[in-house]
C-alpha cells in the first residue's frame, strides 16, 4: 500500500462528465489499496471568468488589499472543484472528503496572488486516510497567519500537489495533464520527438524554463527540494486502463543519483521564440556598468533572460541581453533615452526576430565536446550563432528565428534523440 | 455615528454594474459617518448554478458527507460576492475588507445545508471598523467546530445579516430587497394595499409564515430574540437618494413596547393558496389518536400547518389538517392505506382546492370582536368557512380557493386597511 497524490488540471475537470471519469480513476487507485490524496484545479475557464468579474469592478491600482480580494474571488473555482470531485467519488461508493487550503491548513506568506507555501499540517488529512477516506484538497490556495486566503499564482495547483506530496512523504505524485509526458522536443517541430521515460529534476527545470510548459516550474523546484518522485502523465487514457500500465506511463521526474545506468548525454532540445535581443554598444568597461544598464531595466519591471558581456577593446565593451518580445520596444526606448546618455554608450541596436535554442542534459557534466558538437551541427546547416550562454547542464544559442525549426531538427538528430534505442536505454533504469 | 448593517439580495448583486451601485450606496452611508458592515447574497442565479453542478455528480442518497460537499460548493457564490463588493468599494476610494463566515468566525452547529448560528466573534470586524474600513461578510455561510463550512439554508443571508447585527449590537439592520417594504396585503390582489411604516416582530412572523415572503422567517425570529431593529427597504431607489429620506423608507420591524400610540387593530391580511385540506372522519376519540395520525405523516416528512380536532360525538371525532398542496396525494394515500386501517376511522376525505386567509395584528390582543367582525365580513360575501384557527395576534380561516381574492379584498376594506389615514396613524410613531 502506497500513499499517492494525484493532480488533475482544469481540462480534466472541465465538465461534470469528466469529473465523473476522474472519480472513477481515483476510485480504481484507492480500490487497488493505495491511500489517495487528490488535488484538482478549477474547471477550465472558471478562474478566468472569476478574474474577469473582478477586473470589471476593481480599482486600477492593485494594492495589497485589492490583491487580497482577487485571491478571495479566484480561489472559489478550486473550492467548487474539490466539492464536485468528492461528490462524484461518493457516488462511486467511496468515502471522500474535500478541504480548502485553510482547512488543512496549507500555510503561506501574505504575498497575495503569488504566495509561497511555508508549511503544511497533515494531521487532519492523515486521520482521514487512516479512516479509509479519499482526501481532496484544493490546488492554488493557501492561508496566511491572519487567516486571509492566498493563492499561489497561475498554475499553482501543480505546486500545491507537490507540496502536499512532500509534506506527507508520498510515494509518488502523479500530475495528470493534457500531454502524455515530457518529450525530447516539441513533436510539432520534430515529428521524431520521443517521450522520455525519465528525466532528472535539473533537466526538467531547464526544459520548463526554456518553454516546455508541461509543469509549473515552481512545482518542479519544490519536488527537487523535497525529493518528491513526480510523474507527468495523460489524463486522456481511459479511466479503466490497467493500473500497472498506468503507473508506468508518462514521464517520471527523478533524482540524478537514482539514474543508475549510462544516461544519454543530451535529454532534450528546448526552444523559445518569445525573446528579443538588444545590445548597448561601446560602453566604457568600468565597474558598475552592468548594474547601470540592467538596474534601469529592472526598475521598469522588464525581465531579462540571457545576458552577455564581451571582452573589451580600447576600454569599451558591448553589452547584450534578451527580453520578452512584448517588452522589446519599451526596452529599446529606455536604453536610448536613459541608458545611452547616462553611460556614454556609442549606440543601441536590437533585433526582435531571434529565438533561443538549447540542448539540455545531465550527461553534459561528464562529457566534453557537447557544446562544440552543437555549434558544428548548426554551422553545417549554415546557421549563424548570435549569442551563446551555458550552464552545467544546458547550452543555449540565440539565432535568427527563421532557422528555429531547422536548428531544433538538426540538434535532435545529431544528439541521437531520434533513435528509439538511445532513448529507451536512458529510460530503462525506471 | 451609528453602527449600521446593510444586507443586499442576489438581484441587487446580479451584475457588476449593480454591484458598483451597491458600493456607491454603501460609500454614501460610510461617508455620512456611519460604521458599515455589509452582508451581500450570491449573484442571482449563482447558487442554483452551483447546486445544479453538484446534483449532476452527487449520489442520490444525501448523507451528511454529501450535504457537507453541497455546502462547500454552494457557499462559493457568497465568497465571490463579498470579494467583488470589496473591490467595488475600493474603486470608490473606500477602505474595505471581505470575510468568509469562517474568517469572522460565524460559528454554527454541523447541520449541513441548514445550520444554526451558535456564536459570532466580532473582534476582528470591530478592529476593521475602528480602522475606518467597511467590512463585508458573506451571508449564508458559517463554520462548525471542526472547521467544516456550513450553510444556513436558502435565504440564509437575511439571517446572517441579522445575526451579525445582533452580535455587534448594531443600531439598525437594513435589508435591501426587491420590494419597498411590507404591505397590508399583496398589492396584486388588492390595489389599495398600503406599505406599513412599522410592523411588530410578532406580526411580521405571522405575515411571513403565512406567505408574505419578504424576509426569511428565521431572520425575523433572530431579530426579535436579540432585539435588532430591522428595516426592509428597496434596493431599486437611486443610490444617491438623500440618506435621511432613505433611512426612513421601507418598513421598520420593531418591538411591541416601542409602539407608543394607538395601533391599528389589524395590520395586514395574509393568504396562502399552496395548501390542501384532509380530514380523517369518525376516528375513536381516545388518548394518542392525534399522534397516531400525525406521527405517520411526520415520518413521511410531510409538513402540517393548520390542525383542527372537533369535539366528539358518540366517542368518535373528525380530525382535519392542512398540508402543502404538493404533498396532498401522498398524504391521502398514506391516510387511506395506513392510518384508516390502524385507527378504525370511518373514512378519509380531502380537498386540494382550498386557501388560507388570515388577519394579523398585535392590536387584536386588546380588542374583542375582531374574529367575529372577520366572520361577518366573509358571511356577507357569501363565503363559507371550512376551518378556523386562531392565535393571539392572528385569525386564520380555510375557504374555497375560488373566493380567495374576494375574501382578501373584503377583509382589507372592513379592517380599514384601504384608509390612508388609518395606516398613517399606525405608522407615525416611527
Amino acid at each position: 500500500m502506497a500513499l499517492i497524490v494525484h493532480k488533475y488540471g482544469g481540462t480534466s475537470m472541465g465538465t461534470t462528465e469528466r469529473i465523473r471519469n476522474v472519480a472513477k480513476r481515483v476510485a480504481k487507485w484507492a480500490r487497488a489499496g493505495h491511500q489517495m490524496v487528490v488535488v484538482p484545479s478549477a474547471m477550465s475557464g472558471e478562474t478566468n471568468r472569476l478574474l474577469g468579474l473582478a477586473k470589471e469592478v476593481a480599482p486600477s491600482k492593485h494594492s495589497a488589499s485589492v490583491l487580497r480580494e482577487m485571491d478571495m474571488i479566484a480561489c472559489t473555482g478550486e473550492q467548487v472543484s474539490v466539492g464536485l470531485l468528492s461528490l462524484a467519488l461518493q457516488a462511486e461508493g467511496m468515502e471522500a472528503v474535500s478541504y480548502n487550503g485553510w482547512q488543512v491548513p496549507i500555510k503561506t506568506d501574505s504575498a497575495f496572488t503569488k504566495a509561497r507555501i511555508q508549511s503544511i499540517d497533515d494531521a487532519r488529512v492523515r486521520a482521514d486516510l487512516a479512516a479509509g477516506r479519499v482526501v481532496i484538497i484544493t490546488g492554488f490556495q493557501g492561508v496566511d497567519d491572519d487567516l486571509n486566503i492566498t493563492t499561489l499564482g497561475r498554475g499553482g495547483s501543480d505546486t500545491s500537489a507537490v507540496a502536499v506530496a512532500a509534506a506527507m512523504k508520498a510515494d509518488e505524485c502523479l500530475i495528470y495533464t493534457d500531454v502524455d509526458g515530457v518529450y525530447t522536443t516539441d513533436p510539432r517541430v520534430v515529428p521524431e520527438a520521443r517521450r522520455l521515460h525519465t528525466i532528472t529534476f535539473e533537466e526538467m527545470l531547464e526544459m520548463a524554463s526554456l518553454g516546455s510548459k508541461v509543469l509549473q516550474i515552481r512545482s518542479v523546484e519544490f519536488a527537487g527540494k523535497y525529493r518528491v518522485p513526480l510523474r507527468v502523465l495523460s489524463s486522456f487514457t481511459p479511466w479503466d486502463i490497467d493500473i500497472n500500465e498506468e503507473a508506468k506511463s508518462g514521464t517520471l521526474i527523478t533524482f540524478e543519483e537514482d539514474v543508475k545506468m549510462e544516461q544519454a548525454v543530451v535529454s532534450g532540445i528546448a526552444f523559445n521564440r518569445d525573446e528579443a535581443k538588444v545590445t548597448v554598444m561601446g560602453v566604457p568597461d568600468k565597474p558598475g556598468i552592468a548594474y547601470q544598464i540592467l538596474g534601469e531595466v529592472a526598475d521598469a519591471n522588464i525581465d531579462v533572460d540571457v545576458i552577455i558581456q564581451n571582452v573589451s577593446h580600447d576600454g569599451k565593451t558591448d553589452f547584450s541581453f534578451t527580453v520578452h518580445r512584448n517588452d522589446y520596444q519599451r526596452t529599446m526606448d529606455l536604453l536610448k533615452t536613459k541608458v545611452q546618455p547616462a553611460t556614454g554608450a556609442a549606440t543601441v541596436i536590437g533585433d526582435p526576430k531571434i529565438c533561443k535554442v538549447s540542448i539540455v542534459g545531465i550527461g553534459m557534466r561528464s562529457h566534453v565536446g557537447v557544446a562544440s558538437k552543437m555549434f558544428r551541427a548548426l554551422s553545417e546547416e549554415g546557421i549563424n550563432i548570435q549569442m551563446i550562454s551555458t550552464s552545467e547542464i544546458k547550452t543555449s544559442v540565440v539565432i535568427d528565428e527563421k532557422y528555429m525549426e531547422l536548428a531544433v531538427r538538426a540538434l535532435h538528430k545529431v544528439f541521437e534523440l531520434d533513435d528509439p534505442n538511445a532513448v529507451t536505454a536512458a529510460a530503462e533504469e525506471e
